[in-house]
């Protein structure tokens, strides 16, 4: 278990100051060391403690960025990709120190190709800005992760979202990056070319990396035509497996769901409470069909049929823009309902993906198990995909609490392997999940991972401590 | 330049000789190094000119796999894997000598899965066995290359085919697979869960790597539901750029078309010839739509309006079983039709692919090259994913002819390259294309690949001498 002890020291003082110091020259106040914007890159939205860089610096282009890394790798100083921060595995803490490349700089839309549906941007974008911008053009850019999170981020903790399960995750919809490597070199990793059987797949080699092999300076995403009409329903089920059971039809039946998020029965409780609202007590999908006027018609119909097979229903359905839009406020309300029914605490997000014919047994065994520890938080997700979460409400300060909000995340872990499924489905592995790794992939997939780590970034400056960690020599 | 020159010579005779002995041992009649197989497994449907292993073996499962490695990176003796040789760029070919893995024998389907629409297979079973499997389970499997390929082949060239720009390519199709890599530890790359952001890809890293990595002993593909209906049309147009201006439209439309195949004028006029058929003598686009009975009837009135906006037509569309299979029938002959023009030839398939933006332009400008080159041979392509082929009919003894094809090829290539495109959508690098990955990528991306492979393959055991080449100090 070596691989799993990084016993990595930080830099010298000194290596760092002629770092920092280089980096004023180039960068003028694009580069700061003040402690509470350190702070603030090191830890957003999660839970896991902060650990500061030594600085902060805003290239602007990917020369820059270039610059950066060679100068980081020369002293061996640890170089700490950000986005928007929204990451929750601590992927933008910086255990050894050295500097935060902080791209929101980088947040031009470079090209828009509509005739081949793609576009290129700087990883700094949003994905909001990018949908905002391609509005009027027709277009829109399906992942959406719940935090309105850079792009280049995305790409690295291979983000995915509500609309998965028909346009796919990060994975799916990146043509191609440029990318500065561990070295400085800037790489570009494929065409504009819709596919291409043109040697190793370095596009994906980089999706999901979570910037320990380089950092991207741009990006090729697919773009789909906005639908020309939407319907959204909403199913209430007895139990969450017959609601699971609808959705696992649905999906054989090739009815090209695009969103279809399930809600545990404590979820919508909260809900109720929260929003006035008098959903049915019960599991809950919430569905959305793309496509023309007749197809999103006739996939509610047909979703309407199946659901009332496993006894869902009342099932209702609209294409009306506010009524769809009160549907799904549901959803994105159910974040703040259930962190409402314990005010101060933490939120402690977390998620699993199982395969999908074990996703009522794996969310039916997780509740109970939720239960049992005496632990506070709502089950939802994204039934299509079999992946979905916990946000844990955790009072950080009472360590028994703490201690068994670990075990269960670790228990959590364990069922979803033991089911054939992955530790993580959208959220990435960063510092938190390192150790279930070698339990999903076995020790020779961890070693090959470590190998890949190696050798691309042989001084391991790049982005350290994050997936796979080694024992120096 | 020096990585594209390969200097790697043959293991001496005594290498060789204790690598077979030993196999003979373990394997017994499931080793051959008669000649004329050892021909066979080097040169099936390539013009490429053969360069025979020094022997055959054929492994039945994982293990047996991982201890022939093991034998072949004790003595540093090659080793190539081989589906069923339906590749194009020389792939299965053993320039250095070595041992062929033919997994022919590793052809049992271990699992499907049907709730969670993917199965567990070994590479050696064709995707013909697969389907016909699958028929009366509702399932099936869409990548099409042309040939019945090995999915194990499938996966080292990162096929793809006519469904490609509904349904995707292998790099969308597998899901998780076991391999053994160069030095015989076996891997799985995956859960079964349909998405994870746990660590690097090492799934996407093999899928495309044509047995450079390790070889591929066991597969878990996706699956997808038979459709219920499907429709079929045909719709000549005016030129290629009008076809292709209808395809763009027609994706940005967002009708979910399943195939979308282009032949040109010359590919008609060979096939009316050749099958006694009128077809209009222009370019043409043959379509297929996948839905419910409403849904495909809706996807082929829907093309017939764009069709018209771009001059095409008549638009002829049906859904009944015996008119698909004769529109169907006139793709598949395309490729007889053109081998009759000139009987007796090779036949040398090559293929690239351009953002669709540009294919229309390309194709012209191939078709126009291809005339001023003397050269002959029909252009037809999987026009919705901007891929497209050419089958040459070329005289191998004709050294001029041999020359005039293999400078047409090169420009092809440039003309792609020049075009945000690939110099190879779906048939891979193998030897034949190497020359062109430093001009697609650049030099900075190559010598990452190069990292990667000799990383994972530090003593170049795996099918050397195939997509990434270096010499040796």
């Amino acid at each position: 278990m070596a691989a799993q002890n990084h016993v990595h020291e930080k830099p010298s003082a000194d290596r760092i100051n002629t770092v920092v110091s280089e980096l004023q020259t180039m960068f003028g106040d694009r580069l700061t060391t003040n402690m509470t914007v350190r702070e603030q890159h090191a830890n957003t939205t999660t839970w896991v403690k902060p650990q500061p860089a030594d600085a902060v610096v805003y290239p602007e282009t990917t020369e820059e960025v270039s610059s950066i890394v060679k100068l980081c790798a020369a002293n061996r100083v640890p170089v700490i990709p950000f986005g928007t921060g929204t990451s929750f595995e601590g992927h933008v803490n910086a255990p050894y120190g050295g500097i935060c490349v902080d791209t929101s700089r980088m947040n031009n839309i470079l090209d828009i190709y509509a005739e081949d549906l793609n576009c290129r941007i700087q990883p700094g974008v949003t994905r909001e800005e990018l949908n905002d911008y391609l509005r009027d053009k027709g277009l829109f850019f399906p992942i959406d992760p719940g935090a309105n999170a850079a792009i280049g981020g995305m790409v690295g903790t291979r983000a995915s979202g509500t609309n998965a399960v028909r346009y796919g995750t990060m994975k799916d919809n990146v043509l191609s990056l440029t990318v500065v490597l561990p070295n400085g070199d800037i790489v570009k990793t494929a065409s504009r070319a819709k596919k291409s059987s043109a040697g190793y797949d370095l596009t994906r080699l980089f999706v999901g990396s979570e910037g320990t092999l380089g950092i991207i300076t741009e990006i090729v995403l697919k773009l789909h035509g906005q639908p020309e009409a939407i319907s959204a329903a909403i199913c209430p089920f007895p139990t969450v497996k017959h609601a699971c059971d609808a959705v696992i039809a649905a999906i054989q039946y090739g009815i090209p769901v695009a969103r279809m998020e399930l809600m545990d029965e404590f979820t919508v409780r909260s809900l109720n409470d929260y929003s006035k609202l008098d959903l049915p007590v019960s599991p809950l999908l919430l569905l959305e069909f793309h496509g023309t006027e007749p197809s999103v018609k006739e996939q509610a119909e047909l979703f309407g049929e199946i659901a009332a097979e496993y006894e869902g229903g009342p099932f209702s359905w609209t294409v009306k823009p506010e009524e769809r839009s009160k549907l799904w406020k549901a959803r994105h309300d159910a974040f703040w309902a259930v962190k409402l029914l314990r005010p101060g605490v933490k939120d402690v997000p977390t998620d699993i993906c199982v395969p999908i014919s074990r996703l009522a047994e794996c969310v039916d065994e997780t509740r109970r198990d939720l239960d049992e520890s005496n632990l506070l938080g709502p089950i939802f997700g994204h039934a299509g995909d079999g992946n979905f979460h916990i946000n844990l409400l955790i009072d950080m300060d009472d360590a028994d609490e703490v201690a068994r909000m670990k075990a269960f995340m670790e228990r959590m872990v364990h069922r979803a392997i033991d089911m054939e499924g992955t530790c993580t489905g959208e959220h990435g592995i960063g510092q938190e999940k390192r150790k279930y790794l070698e339990i999903e992939y076995g020790r020779e997939a961890l070693d090959l991972m470590l190998t890949i780590k190696k050798a691309i970034d042989p001084l391991n400056i790049m982005n350290p401590g994050k997936i796979v960690t080694w024992q120096e020599k």
